[in-house]
């Protein structure tokens, strides 16, 4: 199926429906008001690592839920199955890419932990709700994603870069997007930085690692906040055996509100 | 050594340092304007339950810290030694209380992992700043706690029920304790109710499960947060075969201020 003439479904078990039912597209747009997450799934000889890294580095990796050992189901939508509901995922053997199937039902077994990690999605609309404009939607792109010069605080065997997203910012609206996202830590919070990509060691803010260039408007400031391909960049580097995640924009839509993540 | 005249420490070193070299009192009170933790340490083959535990729970399990296996250092305080630095310990075996040492090095092998846990001293002077009596610090009691009729949700082998501490608070600060407590998620939060003590299954306020009965001032609303004793309650329900936590009311004194865990 493609994507075009697909109308977006309002709800997320009708999302979710689709997906399963086998439609590919980005999760950008779907289910509005419902937040989306990052899905990583690991063996459980590596279970504790990826736990303790989200504990450890909860800006980029806000551990929204995380299953019990072969569980196929999550507390976030309990309806769900979370190796069929994903519009596409994405399967790694020793840290090198190995498939993008759109169900994973085959590969999934008893051994395995789910971590659903909080999504950035989730702000862009209270963003877009408080004013701010947000480039990368208005240009119809996935936003820019970079590796940093800073490191996560390792956990056993997990370690890896801190991986930023990039939204450029009109400048007398930045404080008023730090505010809106310091509101909701469990989707990566407050920007990390704000206006020099060279601090993070990014040399080139048109030549993203991960996702699309977006383009500046006049008087655009960059922002920078931790983003949920971090711990895909620690599997990246750290090389476990066996990991199924999600497609880059293809996300887990759960049934929880956007609003129980913002706080008062 | 007894309490008697003995000075509390201002800087958290020296507060460590007193207790290293043997003095044994409540931490209450030591190192003001630093955060003070709940510890709890358990063998590696354990250790998932309880960080698993403490992500589904996180209003009576903040984890601030989880060391790595076989560490006795943590971040919060680096040139400490979670072996030596509490001023009482508690030994548990198979669910039962076995032992209260003032130093467990004898005990501490490479097994081990510690989780440093959010307490709501934190909160209190919090509360205090914003004018909000507290009147367990009144009168100089430990803080009222009770059993609830609310479970955890369970991970893995570990499971029980939601413990929480009481102050009773005048009706016209009640929101402003709420909103003051709600900007320290890291320290238990907002209250987890407010009001009615046999909602939360509690038959008489004057009869606590820990600490000691606090008196209500004439106005004075009870307010339940939840608590950090709920990880041992959850020790002694599901009884692994060995343990070490701190003594009630003898916390971890951390490097930490507490302002780091104040939102704004």
């Amino acid at each position: 199926m493609t994507a075009t003439a697909v109308v977006p479904a309002a709800d997320p078990a009708g999302a979710r429906a689709q997906y399963r039912a086998g439609l590919v597209v980005p999760s950008s747009g779907w289910a509005p008001g419902f937040t989306q997450a990052n899905l990583v799934v690991l063996p459980r000889d590596w279970a504790w690592d990826m736990l303790l890294f989200g504990q450890r580095n909860p800006q980029p990796v806000p551990l929204l839920d995380v299953t019990d050992v072969g569980s196929t189901r999550t507390v976030l939508a309990p309806d769900a199955d979370l190796r069929t509901d994903l519009p596409r995922y994405r399967v790694w053997r020793d840290g090198e890419l190995s498939d993008e199937p759109t169900d994973v039902s085959d590969l999934w077994t008893d051994d395995l932990v789910a971590f659903l990690i909080g999504c950035s999605f989730s702000f862009e609309t209270a963003l877009l709700d408080a004013g701010v404009p947000v480039r990368n939607i208005e240009q119809v792109r996935n936003v820019s994603m970079y590796r940093t010069n800073r490191q996560c605080r390792p956990a056993g065997r997990l370690s890896g870069p801190l991986v930023v997203s990039m939204r450029p910012v009109p400048g007398e609206l930045v404080a008023t997007a730090v505010q809106v996202t310091g509101r909701m830590p469990q989707v990566h919070g407050a920007p990390v930085h704000v206006g020099s990509p060279s601090a993070l060691g990014i040399g080139d803010l048109s030549r993203p690692d991960f996702g699309d260039p977006v383009e500046f408007a006049e008087g655009d400031i960059p922002v920078f906040w931790a983003c949920g391909v971090t711990p895909q960049a620690a599997l990246m580097a750290s090389r476990p055996p066996f990991a199924i995640t999600h497609a880059p924009g293809h996300m887990f839509v759960t049934d929880v509100p956007d609003a129980v993540y913002r706080q008062p």
